[in-house]
């Protein structure tokens, strides 16, 4: 009898206790296995994938957790509605290869009087952190949590959210845990608009628009390699201008920026990172790219 | 030839950087063997020891670091000034049976750049946390990095920093650090001081006068013992007279509180502790009892 792919993949476990994900990942490190973390909040793209990818292919085990986490939305956004698929989800990292799927409950990561918070001031405070307060506070908050429940070797994370990145990076490194952080390529569709669990919110029309977010990234990128820091303002405004025209509703920033601190950058030759945030109707969407390939 | 005890004891190992602390625990661990951590500030005292002794009998190896934390001290107060005395430090908890002194500079535990906080909201800003704003986030930082660091199985705070082990013990619960946080007894001089490395600062005229503060927390627990809640108020008031009166300058607090999270208490059968800080000259001292005996 022949036997599918599917057939042959061991069965993904999927692990609601914090408990039981230590005994999983103790009984790895018994066995002298390394550890791969993927941490989501689910409704798993293409650019989830790439991650486990990476981690499947150079890690002996791979732990993808989903939990939409309530310490990182504002009150007036969408954790509500935010998309929850864990049963395709879980499918699809079945035939990723991934051994484990982390989904506590809220209680579970955040009993009954759990007040604690991880911050990083600076870099935290800047650009999302500004728009969104309290956002990366509730990021590396859970985060930090994760790192230290499923005590991996490497974490992956999209350069998609590039800020939460080095956020991410900045307070792995501060509070010394011993994991590596890596940062993984952003995955567009082929029209340019970077994947993200929230593009379901688009219309048909904003999805059609949505592309030009990335677009004007580039435009940004070219005028600034052209023109040098003199250049930054005038293509800056000229960014946002575009985004607008393009038909969005509102421009949150564009702006070039140290790749590594996120500061505003006096020499171009170093490496940076131009980030935009902006309304398409109601959703927010962000992209960055960086000023050299 | 007759070998004195102390030649007979291994030596302690005197540990500076946070990797090669790792690789010492690493290599107790690949053994099976167990860890414990006493965190202090150095300058260290029979109270300090007898945390040292409660690992050194439970736990295969013992670990005191010595760290006099930047974070945790307010522009106003004496990090300059706190009592450094490593070399006597060293050689007591190598009698006391110690096996590792980790004493990293202030570059080691925080790195330039480094920025990330530890907070520990409610029960951090209370009592201590109002006097001295940050002093909490400061302790919970470091600590958290030192539990990370080191990864004990149990690490041991005394009960004198009442608040320090309710924040502690928090605060490791909600980042899930896998490790128990034990609270051990204040040890007191015969005239019931409490053992405390500021106990230094006082001139011969001000010790006399320093037992006053724990007499002060008998007579209200006393009080409070005898009259139940309705007596708390008045309790706290005659208890922060009588400090006055023996002769201190300024009193913080006096206060009866839940044991567990220190809030306000509205049944006397419960568990309690009395909490109380007070200025002796230029000397703050601190000092609390449960309650119930």
């Amino acid at each position: 009898m022949a036997t599918s792919v599917t057939d042959r993949l061991a069965d993904l476990e999927t692990i609601r206790r914090v408990t039981d994900l230590r005994a999983r990942v103790a009984a790895w490190r018994q066995d002298g296995l390394s550890v791969g973390l993927v941490p989501t909040m689910g409704a798993l793209h293409e650019g989830h994938f790439s991650l486990v990818r990476k981690s499947v292919a150079a890690m002996d085990r791979t732990i993808v957790t989903l939990f939409v986490n309530p310490r990182q939305f504002g009150p007036n956004e969408d954790f509500g509605t935010y998309p929850r698929t864990e049963e395709a989800d879980a499918a699809a990292l079945q035939r990723q290869g991934a051994q484990v799927l982390f989904a506590p409950n809220v209680e579970e990561m955040y009993p009954a009087g759990a007040v604690t918070t991880v911050s990083v001031p600076g870099i935290g405070d800047i650009l999302e952190g500004s728009f969104r307060p309290g956002f990366f506070t509730g990021v590396a908050t859970v985060v930090s949590k994760l790192l230290i429940q499923a005590a991996p070797d490497v974490a992956y994370f999209g350069k998609k959210d590039y800020q939460q990145l080095c956020v991410i990076t900045r307070m792995a490194a501060d509070l010394d845990l011993p994991v590596k952080i890596e940062g993984c390529p952003i995955i567009r569709e082929a029209d340019g608009l970077a994947l993200s669990s929230r593009n379901v919110y688009l219309s048909p029309d904003e999805r059609a628009k949505a592309p030009m977010l990335h677009q004007a990234l580039n435009d940004v990128a070219a005028k600034v390699r052209a023109g040098g820091v003199e250049a930054i303002a005038d293509a800056e405004a000229a960014g946002a201008e575009a985004i607008l025209k393009a038909g969005f509703k509102q421009v949150d920033y564009v702006t070039v920026r140290d790749a590594a601190n996120l500061a505003p950058i006096t020499d171009v030759m170093k490496p940076a990172r131009i980030l935009t945030a902006a309304w398409l109707g109601r959703t927010r969407l962000i992209d960055n790219i960086p000023l050299h390939d």
